[in-house]
């Protein structure tokens, strides 16, 4: 073929089918392109932690599932190595999150990355994450 | 009261009784001492991504709430700021997973802890977490 | 006085004044605004590690002042506790270096901000940062 | 020959005779063993900040340093691609520290580490550190 790069949508197509808990999160992919993504979710009730509002964890997935999709975009499988996040303010049930991750640099053999989260329609930014990824000689999806 | 620092487990008790996604994810607390706790798991197919190992977002979920129990020991309300997290390994479905949190460090208002998760019974650490806590003047569990 | 916060440059200008190794450094401090800063800096051969690149500590070194003048621009004494760092490029002695400090979010007791490292003039990224701060109850400069 | 992998000390000879900002801070190799590495400087005046402490970027280039040793005990060239670290307490002038490099986990391609710094002989924590390399196929030293 003449090229045999897919489109950016392909490998996040076949990551998000399979992925069984970013469905259970009721996650959505609003937007792809080469080195970048938009996911969304819902905070639901069962999404919540000891003090009624938002786990840490489910910011960190949603977060971690926004870079994953955008480093995979080239069609090359790209592991997740290292994420930091910061938390500087939380969610309660019914907020819906947007989580938009950029390509900061990529190397032959790494990447790096950062989300935002925000409420949908605001500013105020409810956490950051920075993170990186291996990209291994596999094809993503796997020929 | 001769002494107002309640038993280790009173904030943990508290905080997990409530807790919606650690409930979701089967999370049992092993062990809790001042500064300390040992909490496991067993890895559920709703936890995998789509690659058909355990998602980042449970792995780092499981760490978080190890130390968020850890740092809450002290009656005072803690809240994570920070987290950073390796992931040099992977579980799959069936594994039990056990994440022990340690304090590196504890100032008046800071506190600084590290997690690792291992399988149990097993050596091979599959994620390294760092994370830190703003120490606010609320109780925990509040008066 | 009717507005006891300083002008932004104040608290920058007494902590380089007296700050020992970012004067070794030769750092610059280019703009200063609240919650902001840009700072710069020339590569020497004493800069360098063993494999003749810029060592990792001076790049953090350069993006740990940025942060610490742009945390302390609002003239309460601001403390870094957390700094995460990612290192896609290096540079060699006589690259010029530029490091922009942007606040991603402020609480009344933390602070959280990210800084991004690259050659003047050029676009690649070096080195990203993200950092937190905890804003104690003290003025920055000291009354 | 029988045996390719060097002594664990000969990548770290190599890298430290060539070290332009280690020797400018007097950094000592006190220890060396296969993923493993004991560092540790006295601190100067020309290495605190515009506080009379020391700089964080000090304490991060020493546990960077001890790190950047320890991942390249094994003669593959390892490079720095994310590091974090937490600073719970400062050091002063005249302080001897120390640094101890461990290796968490080690893949192929990826290689995972924590340091701890503290004063000689005391065991409060002033600085934790969680650092990631990428391990090319080059040697170390170079053939």
């Amino acid at each position: 073929m003449a090229n045999d790069i897919p489109s950016p949508a392909v490998p996040v197509n076949y990551m998000m089918k399979n992925d069984a808990f970013s469905q259970w999160m009721g996650l959505e992919v609003d937007k792809v392109e080469r080195g970048y993504c938009l996911v969304s979710l819902r905070v639901r009730g069962d999404m919540l932690n000891g003090f009624y509002i938002l786990h840490g964890g489910i910011a960190f997935a949603l977060a971690d599932s926004a870079m994953a999709f955008a480093a995979n975009t080239y069609g090359q499988l790209a592991v997740v190595t290292d994420a930091h996040i910061q938390f500087p303010a939380s969610a309660k049930e019914g907020d819906v999150l947007i989580a938009e991750a950029r390509e900061s640099a990529r190397t032959r053999k790494t990447g790096y990355y950062e989300v935002t989260i925000k409420k949908r329609g605001g500013e105020e930014v409810l956490a950051k994450y920075q993170g990186s990824v291996y990209i291994s000689s596999r094809r993503n999806p796997p020929e």
